[in-house]
């Protein structure tokens, strides 16, 4: 009896002693629950703005884990050690982050979490009710109905903080959407019914205001994702053209004599379904997920805890879309429509027909202006002179790969907009027409970019382009060796 | 005795209910902690790429946590239980995921982990030993050492992990800088000294191949978040000027009757020094970094849990500059400077002296373009017309506020370059005016953008902004209600 007693208090002091080992990793993750029914019971009795900011004294007890108690030294381990301030600065500050965030830190969240349920979502539904909105939104009201990682803006959202923080913006702004609705309201296309078709946006990101009449009415968070709108646009190239008589003023299209052009503009948000994705891409979703995560410096935790939200709005630029000639006649197969992933193309939209540019925020391949920058200095420095064959290879060296903009997920927006044929791809790049063509979408006509409108400097870039297996009406330049950019003696006279 | 056998009996089972709440909460927390001694040991045995890719037939259990075992069904939880695919394919991604990632899931680390030892840094020391280079890599060799949050490239970083995933991209590649090195090199600059003067960029950025070439060879991923290069551009308003005689070639700046231009151009990524940062927009440094966190969707959670880290990369867009003339002569107070935050001023560096235009990539008052157009619409659609009174009011009912771009860090650049007085600052806004005074840099002459240059449409922008602060030496129009836009009949025909 007495040697049970003694094994039993041992095994306790085991117990007891693992516990101990516990108790700090323990503590991160609890606060993360053991608040979430507090404040879910809290939401109902005194929702809200005004309860965010009435709640300066509150007690700190009030947010102490449950389950086991911690030391005061350990509970404040992430409210205040981490200002590296005197702790009277530190007690301000305590108040003015509890003046803007009433909640415990949210390190990450997990499927199995206290209230945690998704609003459902059935991505490549062309019945709105069906497909659900996307809301992304980490604002007390709808934190547990999320069902997309990320944040609204891309790479805004940082600006978006930032006010916050200035106290510029409040944390609980919701947009009013009073008459901010598209100009010209695109599909339901076929396409919008197939979740493979459209895999990068939200088809439903313009409209929300209308479809989701009844959640955004109950407070939920949805926000636009794209807006179309209606402008004048002045292009240079185009006021040459129009003085030139080339181009003549139609009152539609072109419509002063300086050059001025009727546009329909649209500006697009990712929102990546994130199995779609990876299976453009031909990666396995889980190895996407985590790649995201490791190779953007652990950003957004919870595309590896949460598994079960399928979208993801990433902080990288949208695209924009321009517009020449009637909207409607985009998704009309009788129309002629001509299509430039970068450039101007009103020619056929003065002649009855429509065109369309479509413009991606990627700056320098998606290797970013640094990058770019760097492999200029490597290629005019290089010995014997900057060719074309080394054009590839020097972006290699740096970047590690020579052109990060994979073209899988461009068509989207073709298919949001309805297109199923393009009479005239204006367009160097057999990645873009592969893809395209890829989709399910019929190219007429390509047309390269006349040799004039390209300047001089990128002789060496079109050549490499061309010989990799871009396209041009022009002889491939076999000899790569021979096309020489300019080295630094031309650049610095 | 038997009572007493009873209480332990009973605290043996507390203590195991408690246990059992508990295992499957630390399980996430410990497999940050546990795998790190044996990846460090791993290290110094067998490091780099091939290791990491020759560990596929790892066992799994050696990863398994050492303070509690867990039940197999737990310990998968993350590695498999979110693909939602067959268990062939789950083993299938696991494979592929081991041989990018042969490390278990790290969802944030916190300064007390084994190992962690972030490289000293000293923000604002003129001296490079002192100041200690970024360190931001999340690779295997750098992760303890790592003194930053964040990634290189800004939203890039987005597009490196798609590489990454495609197996496009070597995880562990590393640039060659070979002869990238910035055709000019600025500073160091009386301005570099002061860890106020300088708070969004890093100094030391262009020139980490010399300054850090011993810690570079011994395989630390430091990377250059500046680069500088040369070239010629060309832009259609200087074209039309050259055709129009009002401005001459001179073989140095205007290159050519084409009205090519010689420019050397920089490319600068943000590197946030959050103390400085904080300050420099009178927040405390812990709400800075809670409302970074919190509002862009809980983006970093490092920025919470490594208060040690100061320095943050933030995905976002970088700046451009673009110099004509000698760039020498920018911290030359003896030459005459013109400044323009965006748009081009050749003018003064054909007269001896030198211009520079700093480019920020904030799209719509760093609101972003979907906000943008919807701000458009409603401005459209107002009854009684668009007009300037309702111009910030429309911006800020969809925004919640009416500008984002803060122009707090702005001079940064400013001195980043050695500028300590600027001849003609090119500029209407008061913000920016106040902000590069306030820094300490003498502006002797303001001039508006010409009326000319004004496209017909911004007229409403234009005189809301000069209304509410900003600067022109146009007389100020006091009837905002009177400046219209276009409505939709205009606009529509």
């Amino acid at each position: 009896m007495e040697q049970a007693l003694l094994n039993l208090t041992k095994e306790i002091q085991g117990l007891k002693t693992n516990q101990t080992l516990l108790l700090e990793k323990v503590e991160a993750y609890q606060r993360e629950t053991s608040h979430e029914i507090r404040q879910l019971k809290a939401k109902s009795s005194n929702p809200g703005l005004s309860q965010t900011y009435d709640s300066e004294n509150e007690s700190e007890s009030s947010f102490k884990p449950s389950v086991l108690s911690t030391s005061p030294s350990q509970s404040s381990r992430f409210s205040t050690s981490y200002t590296g301030a005197s702790s009277a600065t530190a007690k301000r500050t305590e108040n003015v982050e509890k003046q803007l965030y009433n909640h415990r830190i949210v390190l990450t969240t997990y499927p199995g979490q206290v209230g945690v349920s998704p609003i459902p979502m059935k991505w490549g539904s062309a019945d709105p009710s069906i497909r659900g909105p996307i809301v992304v939104s980490r604002h007390p009201d709808s934190i547990k109905l999320r069902n997309a990682v990320g944040a609204h803006g891309g790479s805004y959202s940082v600006y978006r903080a930032l006010s916050i923080a200035m106290r510029e913006l409040d944390p609980d702004h919701k947009p009013d959407l009073y008459n901010t609705e598209p100009v010209f309201k695109f599909g339901p296309h076929k396409s919008w019914n197939d979740p493979n078709q459209i895999v990068s946006l939200d088809p439903f990101g313009a409209d929300i205001g209308e479809l989701f009449k009844g959640q955004l009415k109950k407070g939920l968070d949805i926000r636009p994702t794209i807006a179309i709108t209606r402008a004048h646009m002045r292009l240079a190239e185009i006021e040459d053209e129009v003085k030139r008589g080339l181009l003549k003023v139609d009152g539609k299209i072109v419509c002063s004599d300086a050059g001025e052009l009727m546009v329909t503009k649209g500006a697009i948000e990712p929102v990546w379904w994130l199995p779609g994705v990876a299976r453009r891409f031909g990666v396995e979703e889980s190895t996407l997920r985590r790649a995201l995560f490791e190779d953007t410096g652990g950003m957004y935790p919870e595309l590896i805890t949460r598994p079960d939200l399928k979208v993801f709005l990433p902080p990288i630029g949208g695209l924009s879309i321009y517009i020449f000639g009637n909207p409607a006649f985009l998704s009309d197969p009788s129309k002629k429509l001509t299509v430039r992933v970068h450039d101007e193309c009103n020619g056929s939209a003065q002649e009855g027909g429509v065109g369309l540019i479509v413009y991606f925020r990627k700056e320098g391949r998606a290797l970013g202006e640094v990058t770019k920058y760097l492999v200029y200095n490597a290629r005019k420095r290089a010995e014997g002179g900057d060719t074309a064959a080394l054009y590839f290879k020097r972006t290699e060296n740096v970047a590690g790969v020579k052109d990060m903009r994979f073209q899988g997920t461009m068509p989207d927006v073709l298919h949001y907009l309805g297109i199923t044929k393009i009479d005239r791809m204006i367009s160097m790049s057999n990645m873009k027409y592969d893809a395209i063509v890829g989709s399910g979408i019929k190219i007429i006509e390509r047309i390269p970019i006349p040799d004039g409108m390209l300047p001089p400097d990128s002789q060496v870039e079109i050549d490499a382009k061309v010989a990799s297996g871009y396209f041009s009406h022009n002889q491939v330049v076999l000899d790569l060796e021979s096309v020489k950019g300019r080295a630094w003696e031309d650049v610095e006279h």
